[in-house]
């Protein structure tokens, strides 16, 4: 496996690569990779197929975290990530320091951003008001450097990942975008690195996102007309808030193409939920 | 001379080419061709070299007009475009229709746009607000589809193109930017499709522009010491309102690296200006 941390050095592998033709996928991250990543490396592995090469990016992108967010805090271990990724076959690991994706010198300020308007506009992107611009522009400059025949996201990002298509559609992106199905827990809490924040207490609790998930799920399977979506919001939030530490940053229903909320839930509607355990942002979604 | 008018015909082809190995060249342009656009052509056929190739796009893209100006009455003579472009050696012209470009169902409205804040704050992005925004997100497109190794913009476009090279940088779009010199008519007025706009009266009182720039030139040449911006502005701008038909939008003084104002004129400042010969908006730009 070899480790790139220059753009320029990452971009001159990637065109060599392009002359050559073989499939090349990335998986992009933020490091401190546990087995949701990792189910994205294999998905990738095997779309870029045997000639392919995989590609995984770890940067913790400090323009998609909002000020009293915890990028300072975001949990880093990139001798474990080495590890993991070299045991997954990972062809490339692209670790790039900040002066590398942000430089700043006087004349040459960061001034350029990617911004999608419309999908971006509810749910995560409500609660942190700059965090998809953030990461459209880190993504749009990963596959500028990267160039990749396709990249591998994961669905508990739902919103992301529509962001990300959307993006890739309007600009004429030439990346083929795959999203890959959220890993749980055994108690059925989705993986994520921040989980890592949690203490035992908030970690017991924390599996309440996905309980209200599956209540939301019996009701929709139970009922024989469409639930009006403020008063399932108001079971759930009431549902979730029984737990101690937890507390609702929002419930939405919406239709999964367009994100639109809706006033009528019912078996198709999406279900996504931001729930504080302590301090700690978690985010679930599920097709109802 | 191939003409391609779906996006996906020429990311088809554009991707062959990438496997091949030819050097791609684009000039991107809004039509109405004059011999400023083929002295574009001619440098993007030298620099693609013998076995390179060389794309022209035209598209009058809705997105960097605005309300009340002359998008509907752009001139448009595909015809004659054409003629010229295979006379200059073109390989392939792409002429997308609107719905190419801004696909736009019910789920999949258009709603991603690159934006750059810095450079693109002054000049015409003070007097023409969304301007910029249009011209990133359609070059941002074209780059996308078209998969250049370089492109080649005029200088008349000043800030146009130090935004595109600021984009460039920012973003990693693996593209080199070459900005090609303003060709003049013998009188000296800068070559522009909207120059067609130009009664007779108009049209001879329009060179008022260049004589203004030189007028500056000689003014920074003779004095020895640094001329107040605001002085020279002023004196510029009389001298041009002298032409009946003439109503300056901006004069402007700057560090051609940044596009940052400054107070004092000399050497090495670049001038930009943008006056109004009618209703015709028409800019120039020089270094002192």
């Amino acid at each position: 496996m070899r480790i790139v941390t220059s753009v320029r050095g990452m971009q001159r592998l990637a065109r060599r690569w392009r002359r050559g033709g073989p499939r090349v996928a990335l998986v992009p991250t933020m490091g401190y990779l546990h087995a949701g990543h990792l189910s994205l490396v294999k998905l990738a592995r095997r779309k870029a197929g045997r000639n392919g090469r995989v590609v995984v990016s770890i940067y913790v992108n400090p323009a998609q975290f909002g000020p009293g967010e915890d990028f300072a805090r975001y949990p880093r271990d990139l001798a474990r990530d080495k590890k993991h990724c070299r045991a997954a076959g990972v062809d490339v690991l692209f670790v790039p320091p900040d002066r590398e994706m942000y430089p700043d010198s006087q004349n040459e300020a960061f001034s350029t951003f990617v911004v999608e308007h419309r999908l971006s506009r509810g749910l995560e992107g409500a609660s942190r008001p700059a965090h998809f611009k953030g990461v459209t522009t880190v993504v749009a400059k990963l596959f500028n450097i990267i160039l990749p025949d396709l990249a591998v996201f994961g669905a508990k990002d739902f919103q992301q990942a529509a962001v990300i298509q959307q993006m890739v559609r309007d600009l004429n992106i030439p990346v083929k975008i795959t999203v890959a199905p959220i890993v749980r827990e055994a108690d059925g809490l989705a993986l994520s690195s921040r989980n890592a924040y949690l203490s035992p207490a908030e970690r017991r609790q924390a599996v309440v996102l996905r309980q209200a998930i599956q209540l939301a799920q019996k009701k929709v399977a139970a009922s024989r007309r469409f639930l009006p979506a403020s008063r399932l919001r108001g079971e759930l939030i009431r549902f979730i808030q029984r737990q101690p530490a937890a507390r609702v940053d929002y419930v939405e229903f919406f239709d999964p193409k367009n994100l639109e909320p809706v006033r009528q839930v019912a078996r198709g509607v999406q279900m996504a939920l931001a729930v504080f355990l302590g301090k700690t942002r978690l985010i679930d979604n599920a097709r109802l």
